[in-house]
Formats: structure tokens, C-alpha cells, sequence
């Protein structure tokens, strides 16, 4: 092959300090509130000296960024990791003249009050809930900003309810169909609002809602027809949110061959498999809507 | 140093298939009820001829153990994985003459319903809960089984009511005393039962209540005391419990200095550091009792 | 805000196996060689139906694709990721009507020969080498295929020759200026060439051989200098490399302040910390060609 | 059954810091040198009123024990793994009356030197090795120290010169006897030395050499044979050292069964599997000596 140039040019590029695990207690007299966020700041803008020449003249260090998630906690509170991502989006691009966009990213990780009899009238006893995480990903021109919300590690089991044939048979298709099956997965979402204005702890609520009730209520031909049943709930339910991208794994739970033993097995007793797994992946669109989540590269 | 006699001898020896994911269905009309479990067995016996010759003739396969982890779950069900875990250990050292004793480790996951209103009667829908895993291990010898059951990756938070001062200072201490500090932790808990004629599910749920309440409810001076509060209330709240081994890492929330930034930060802004952690642990056993559940050997 | 139409419509989607852990083994007299993968397959094409109708007439299931990963194993061997990646790819837009692109991704696991003096002549022995993971990212529309290679978890580390001064200070920096620090990273590297007509394990332990030569060999004012340092280099001695894209995490070394001690820390104790880190990413072209390796969302 | 008294006493107990993250450079002119460790401490001793009554007069705090780890470092070097945790060992039980004992773990990651062209005479850069760690542990009672050391996340495979046959057959035995299979594990040992006056890099080196060329050299007819012959190499070659204890995972790789496309698997295509695995555990002693290395509780 013929090469091109030998001279290398510098494309794309972002930087910032990522995981600042920020927790923030408020305290309305002996009640606590806590949030515990998971922040990532990515900044983007006229940096090619840093890269070319090493001159740090335009560059924000990753340390002031980490500084500024912890101040900002204390001058502005954190009423929600969305307007939490977006107050520190807006203060990287205005505040700073090489910085041309901010992209921030929040997990959130939600606690649960624990309630003990003889812990007395104050409230500042919590348990982690829950293996999933809250998130909240913001980019920022300088324009304005723009969000999408999300979630992660939520796993969900139908027992029944699922069935899967009239697929495609090849030389390699050794698959039985099946009329039974159980459907599991560990949903993975990220949905895009049409603008700010936004409740943002009730969306989210709502949306985990619309998640949860899609998949309990789907009798299931292929998990892709329940991905889209669950975006489209989102979408349909939802009049902020402009898409939604659900990435599903297929955590298949195999029916036990119990014949060897004596032994039938009417559904009742699985292998839950860890790899390979099917991964199942997709955007539901607001008719009209342009498409704006990246589309995950080919994994792991 | 003068070398001992060159002869290598066979030591203490155990071995089986670990972690068998099996999930158990059961259908009651249409209301279907999960068990999700992870389990390993371990066995011991007769067994110098598979280690010095490679003679398996004394060897069960952990082929075999896997098989019988799933062939017992049709067949007996699994009411709980205390119960489980006992039936297989019995069987093992009952059926197979060369084998002296059983250890079967459970880590069991649990799942909530999901109500999802347009689900219909049907209760088939699951979304698994916390973070944390039920854990049973029971030793058998042929003679009888021994219970130790537990919890992992329970994680809770004070956000006051602990203080923490009065300690030794050496050359090395530069820690400052604090009145007002975040404890928090992720309780690893392990309880021996002294028999087994126990409601398992009611017990375990009342050492984790225990557990909680006494985190909770005591005004900490450090984590050694909390830690001896927790394992001396379920000590004293469950009759059946022997001992409780307890291993709490201290996950240190450290106030972020604000100062530099004209900021005060009065207890409000925390920064949730990953390593090093601190690790307190014991054993509370009641008076009279032996100790028999291991000690960890040091971390990591 | 005032809310779009309420229906919703399905935008891109892809499906397939991940994480298919196929292992080929090539025997040559008493000499083997070893081929350790992790195959990940996604398919897109004409998928409406399976999602709006829960009908699988286009749908070849994941579990066909895990077999022809297996058998594709044993009919054409592995020659390399690359190769492989691509007969898979070309082998599934071209065989399935409905189908309209294949992305294949593989993660190659290294072994080196295990060289035992009383081992014999035979030669089928392997140590696992290092904690990389080579990868390889094959792209195919039907016309033709792109090939993306890399590598991840590759961690370097320069004891000095690293200094970082001169930057932005606003109202949130605090970091003091370095004439001499360390600089550690883990080299995350993804690297398109222009054609298939390439020399695939030659080219990759040429890039790789680059990658660590320019970070050696940079002395360095910012990650991000030596960052487009390795960029450069490689564009610069592969002529069939179009793009790399570069994730390299700033793996903290802090100087451990010992004066408390009375003890003078001359760049000798640093402390390795996890969380947060600096990232910073950036894509390097030779010059003319177009950006295609997609830029990563904001972490984690 | 009859509960015993109410009382609740203290058992064992241990605390101390966990995985300081501790990096020592020492610089030979323009030469350098790199130790990367992960310490942890654990003190027992006089520690019944910190639990009983929250008095930390006695505890020297978790804080100071990661200060001594990188003030040592600064003031004593790292001259390897086992004589660091040896000194800090013995300093707890010397320095504070109310420790009697102190249990130091040490994991080692090791790095190789980056040979790059133009990076001048100096040697300053470094690469990670491998993907396994070496560890040291001292427990120290005051009295005098006892070392172990050992090794994880070794990874190694026999791609023939394995067979399995001739097992127990039981109900529950369906697994086919083989004459040719793969054999891989993960190899975590660890060896216990007689006394303190041990070349700690050469042992440790010689050891290493000894479990690889056991493994390779071995034609083996179970696991628990390779194991056995794999500790007795140690203990026969390593006259310092008195007992190993060896904990190898069988990794599976099962043979694909590719009939159902029209091919053969001559032993050449395997899917490396995941979970279940078989976990082979033991011991193997000097001839007189006694154990003394804890058995590991049942997994995971």
C-alpha cells in the first residue's frame, strides 16, 4: 500500500481529572441528607500547544478540576447530580477562555435511611441501596448545555413469559427453540432531554419506573422486542426525553440437563452462565428526534 | 541454617467445585418464587493416593459435586441456603466412604418483586436487591454439621455521633483528633449457630436487624467499639449464636480542606477514599463459648 | 417545554455474542502453539421486526454466532486477531441477507513458553505473560473491512525526566509547580490502518514497540505532550496507520511529605494513589486523513 | 435447645491499615530503582478497652501504622518484600507495650526496565511485569518473626500430557474419561521459611522456577498429582523452607463439540470457561515439620 504523509496532526482531544468521589451531608437539625456522587470532568478547547510543545499556558490542571467539584459541593449544594454536572459544565466554559466544552460525568450512589429503634430522634444512620448506579452525563459548548440521564447494573429476571424461536437456522444454529425460558438481563440506559427545565430526581424516578414496568409486562419474543418496549415506555411516558439507548445483556440462565440423574426438569433448576453472553443493543428515538447518544464501540 | 530431612509429606488437603451458579424456580399457580445462589463445595479425606500417584480411584469428580448441586436443588428444593448447604454436606460425607468431611460454602443474592401494574396477576418479575450477599458455610465430619452463617458488602454510614481521640502518639502520629468524624463501613459478619434446629431466613434477618440497629445506635469513640456493639447485640439478641466474627474496613471519608478557596466546610463536604483503609476486626463469642470460626489471615 | 409527538421509532441498533473465550490450540510434532481469545460479535442490519413484532425471521441468534466463532477456529485456524476478526466479519454481512455490517471485536491474551529443563523435548508448556490485552476491531459494511488494532493495560512508568509548571491558575488551583516528578500511565491504544494488506503481528510489535520507546524517550512537560509524543511516533514509522487514539489515565505518584518525621523525601517515597485520576485522551492523524475511531464518552 | 448465658465477650481481634500503596525509588546516578508495594498491617494485643469502652489510650492509630510504612521506606530502604515487613513487624512490637503481635502482609508488583533507543544513558523507565504479584508475610509475637512468602495470579497451562480417568463413579458422575486434556490454573502459593537468614530474592526466585518447572515437567493424572508434585519440588530444592500451601483453581477448557458442523475437534478448539471451577487445595510439608500456614475457609 501506498502511505500517506509521514506528518502526524493532533485531532480530537479531551482531558480532566476523573472519579473525584465527592460526598456531601446536609444537615437540617438532627436530620441528615447525603449524596454521593462519582464526578468526571472532561475539558475540550485550544489545547494543541500542550500537546505539540508542552507549554501548560491554556491548561486548567486536572487538579483544579477536583478542586472545584469539592467547592462547588459546599457553595452550591448538590440538589441533584444533573444540576450538579451542569452548574460545573457551564463554570469550565465560561470561566476559562481556552476551554471550548465541558463534559461531565456523575454517578450517583443512593442511600437508604436505616431505621433503629433506640438510634433516638436523630436521622444520620444510612445503607447503601441497591447495586445500582445513578447517572447523569452533561456536555457543554458554551451555548448551553445538554443532558442525559441514566442508569446502570439494574438486573432484572422474568421467570416465565419468554419464549424464543422462528429465528434464522444457518450451518452453525444448533440453538433449540424454546416456548419457556427465563429472560434476565442488567439494564443499562442513558436517555437525552429535549432541554433543562427539567424535575430532575422525579424523571429519573419515573423513568426507572417505566424501565422496571416494561420489562414485567412484556411477554417476550426476543429480548430485542423487550429493549424496545422498555425505550419506547421511556419515550412514550416521558415528554422531555428526546431518546433513549439501552445496552442488555442477555444473562442467560440455562435449563439444567437433570435426564442423567433420573430426574426431570420442569423449569425449575438453572445454570446462571457468566460468558459469552448475548449483548443486545439499541436507540429508541422520539419520532422525528435526531440521534445524539454515541453508540458503544463492538465490546468487551 | 541446617536443613531438615529432604522428604516432602502431604499436608491438610481439601478440594471440589467452587461456585456453581444455581437458580432454583419455583411456580406456586402462577406466583413464582427465586432462590439464586453461588456454592462450592470442598471435601477432605482419604485422598494421599490422588496426590503422591495420581490415582483417582478415591476421587469424586467436581464434575460430580457441580452435578449434585443442581440435581439437589430439583430434588429437595432449596429452602434456605443453611438447610442446603447441611443436606449436601451430609451427603457427601455419608455416601463416599473415602470422604471424611464436607465444607459447602453459600453465597446466596436476593431479589425483590417487581409490581408492575400491567403485569397482570402473574408474579414472575425480579429485580435483584442491595448490594450485599447472604452467606451459610457448614463444616460436616460425618459426626454432625456446623452452621456459620453470614453477610458481605453491607455497607453503612454515620454521618456524626463518632468521635475519635485519646490515642497513643507516636513518632509517626500525625492523624488530628476529631469530635465529629463520617464512620462508615462495610460489615463482613460471619455467626456460628450452636446447633441446627433454627428458622434460618428469621435468624439471619434478625442478626442483619441487630447489626444495623447497633451501627446505628451507638455514639461511636471508635470503630473497635462499634464493631464490639454490633457482634455483642447479636450475641446477646440471638440465643442460638455462639460467636460472630466481624471484619469492618474503615471506609475513610476525609474533610476536604476548603480553606484555600475562602470556604469553610463545617462537616459537609467529604472526600470517599479507596486505599489505604483502616480494618478492624474480631470475634465476639458468648461467655463460655469456644472460638472456632478462623481468624483472616492479613490483608490483601 | 412543549413536547414532541409521542410516538416512538427505533434508530440504530447491533446485537450478537460477547465475551466468546475460545482457546486453539496448534500442534506442530511435539511442539504447540496457543491462541487464547475473547471474541465479541454485533450484528446490524434489517432488525425492525424482532423489535416491533418480537418476530426472528431476520435474526440469526447469538448462539450461532458463539458456534461459528468456535468452528471458524478449527476450519481457518487463527493466523492472527486481525485475520480472524476479519473472516468472521466478511463471513456474516455476506452470508445473512439482512445483515448489513458485522463488528468484531477480539481481546488476545499472551503466553510465553514455559522453558523446564526436565520437561523433554516437548514443547506445551505456557506462563500467561503480562497484564496486557492485545485488541483487534474489525468493522465490515459488505464492501469491505476496517481494521482497528490496540492494546490495553499496558503500565509504564518514568521515575523522573517529568516536570509540570507554568499552567492556568484560577480561584481552585492549588498544586504546586514540579521540576521533577513521576509520570506513570496506563497506555490504553487503539490504532486504524488504511488497508488489510498488512502484516498484522509484525505491525502490532512495532507499534507497541514505539508506543513505549517515545514514552521512554520523551521528557516530558505534560502527559499530554507525551501523549502526541506516542501518537506521532507511531503515524510517524507505520506507514499503514491512518489514526491512534490514546487513553492515558495519570496515574498519580504523590511525594510523601515526611517532615513530620524529620525525614527529607528527595523524590524517593512517593504514594501510588487510585482515585481520582487525570485522564487525558486524544486522537493523532497522519495528515489528511478522517478521524473514524470513535472519540470515548466522558468516564467512568 | 438452651441458650447459654447472655453475656457477650471479646474474642481475637487485629487492626491496622490496610494496602498502603507505598513506591520507593532510589536513584544509582542517572540509573534508577523501583520497589512497588501494597502493605497492610494488623496489631493485636492489650485491646480490650477500645472495644469494651471506646478508650484508644492504647491504640496506636491506624494513621501512624501507614506513616511508619513510608517513613521506613525513606529511612531503611526496601532491600525486598520480606526484610521491610520484617523490620516493621518487629518495630510494632517493640516500640508500643500494648502490641503484642503484628501481622504484615506485603503484595510486590514487580516492574522490567523499558530498553529504548533514544532514551540516552539514563534508566528511568519501567514497564509493569506480568500479571502476578509476589507476597511476604511476617507475623512477629515479640519474640522473633516467622516469614511466608509466596506468590498469586500465576497463570499457567499444559496443553496435553494431561489425563483424567478412573474416578469414583457415583449417581451424580456423567463427565467422560479423558487421555488428552488442557491443564491450566492459576497458581497462588505459599511457603513458610524455618528461620529469618534467607537470600529473600534468590528463594523467592528459586521457588518461582521450582512451581514452573513442576508444573511443565510434571505428565500429570489429576491436579491434585501436579500440585503435589509442584510443593514437594519447593520443599525438596528450598532447604530454608518448611511447608507450602498451594490453592490451584482449575481453570476448565472443554472441548468444543463441533460435530454438528461436520468437523473434528482433534484437541485443538476449547472454550476456556469461567465458573464452576475445580479448586485443588493442600499442603505439602517437610518431613517432622509442622503446619503452620493457615487453610483457607471454604470459597469464594
Amino acid at each position: 500500500m501506498t502511505a500517506g504523509p509521514r506528518r502526524a496532526v493532533l485531532g480530537q482531544n479531551q482531558y480532566g481529572k476523573a472519579e473525584t468521589r465527592v460526598v456531601r451531608i446536609t444537615r437540617e437539625g438532627t436530620t441528615h441528607h447525603i449524596k454521593d456522587l462519582n464526578v468526571s470532568v472532561a475539558l475540550s478547547g485550544d489545547m494543541d500547544d500542550v500537546h505539540l510543545t508542552g507549554s501548560n499556558a491554556n491548561v486548567l490542571t486536572t487538579d483544579a478540576t477536583k478542586n472545584t467539584v469539592f467547592a462547588f459541593a459546599k457553595e452550591h449544594g448538590v440538589a441533584s447530580a444533573e444540576e450538579f454536572a451542569l452548574r460545573l459544565a457551564r463554570h469550565f466554559v465560561t470561566s476559562q477562555e481556552p476551554i471550548r466544552s465541558a463534559r461531565i460525568h456523575v454517578e450517583e450512589y443512593v442511600w437508604d435511611r436505616i431505621e433503629a429503634p433506640d438510634a433516638g430522634p436523630a436521622r444520620h444512620s444510612f445503607v447503601r441501596a441497591g447495586r445500582e448506579a445513578r447517572t447523569a452525563e452533561v456536555v457543554h459548548d458554551g451555548a448551553g448545555g445538554e443532558v442525559v440521564s441514566g442508569l446502570t447494573g439494574l438486573v432484572v429476571l422474568n421467570s416465565t413469559a419468554s419464549e424464543f424461536h422462528g429465528y434464522v437456522k444457518d450451518r452453525y444454529t444448533t440453538l433449540p427453540e424454546t416456548r419457556d425460558r427465563v429472560l434476565a438481563t442488567e439494564v443499562n440506559a442513558r436517555w437525552r432531554y429535549a432541554g433543562t427545565d427539567v424535575d430532575w430526581d422525579a424523571a429519573h424516578a419515573l423513568a426507572r419506573e417505566q424501565l422496571l414496568h416494561a420489562f414485567a409486562g412484556t411477554y417476550s419474543y426476543s429480548l430485542q422486542q423487550t429493549l424496545y418496549a422498555m425505550g419506547a415506555r421511556v419515550v412514550e411516558r416521558l415528554p422531555d426525553v428526546e431518546e433513549i439507548r439501552l445496552s442488555l445483556p442477555n444473562k442467560h440462565h440455562f435449563l439444567v440437563d437433570l435426564e442423567p440423574f433420573g430426574l426431570e426438569n420442569d423449569n425449575e433448576v438453572y445454570h446462571a452462565a457468566d460468558r459469552p453472553y448475548g449483548l443486545i443493543e439499541a436507540t429508541v428515538l422520539r419520532d422525528g428526534a435526531q440521534p445524539r447518544i454515541p453508540v458503544e464501540p463492538a465490546r468487551p
